[in-house]
């Protein structure tokens, strides 16, 4: 990863971390389960983003240095590297 | 939440906090950006299963104690709010 | 299902299968493959707007009935039988 | 698209256009309403193989085609589409 995408990500998990911490003050402090429930939605929320910025650089990067390569096994590698990425990655 | 419940969301989420730290570590590592996002569709597979775990409980104690109370707004409030989380919180 | 529910639901699976029909048309006129894919999405949408009303009328019908019936089995069947709706039917 | 995938997404999508007369059949006979949902998620599941095969052929053909292009706007433009698609085709 270049600098800058590293930092970006870097940050957003620190903040997923915090937003798990809250969630198990939340369960400590035995709050309402929609309200619990809601807040994973948050971190489910973030953690896409962060899935989003990695897959942007992925395809930017990696992928594109394997599609432009010279070796057809290299490509067919990527082309599957990349399904399994985005149906388990991607939600 | 009943206590066990509680204690089990309560492991959980300090195990979702381990694999967060961990994820900020490969970030730090310079790790291979699709073995990043695989370990992020880890965290979102343990967070399903703790929402998962907050929803039965939620069918089973607060929304059954709507449903079957005599005031037909608390059943309707329900409903509306069974819904919201079933579409944010479930995935 | 009350009429009303009834004929919503029909109306938009008739509208659904219209627009299966249109990607048919699509694929045989060879158009570009990520429209055929926008077009795919938006039969998600539309299957998911009536998966959302067939839930909201489970919930507000069968789901009741089965949770203040005197009967603790038929509200556990139904805990489970929501449990697996959700995550099977809800996207 | 070439001629095999052609046959294949369109042998897929004339199931599916049977399928959502299935469900109309599921509907009209008045047939319980978690049945229903049941059928639409296989519906969905149906339509995500047709997504899938589509997004192999769009990353094999087009995607590769736009990211080896000399005109770097091409292949911009394609990191755009696929990062669009992958979110909202792919389910």
């Amino acid at each position: 990863m270049n600098e800058e995408t590293r930092e970006n990500v870097a940050k957003r998990l620190a903040r997923i971390e915090g937003q798990v911490r809250g969630l198990q003050r939340m369960v400590a402090e035995d709050r309402y389960c929609a309200d619990v429930m809601t807040q994973i939605a948050s971190v489910h929320e973030a953690l896409r983003a962060v899935g989003r910025e990695l897959m942007r650089h992925h395809l930017e990067h990696c992928a594109t240095e394997a599609i432009r390569s010279d070796d057809p096994a290299q490509a067919n590698a990527m082309y599957d590297e990349l399904m399994a990425l985005m149906y388990k990655a991607v939600r």
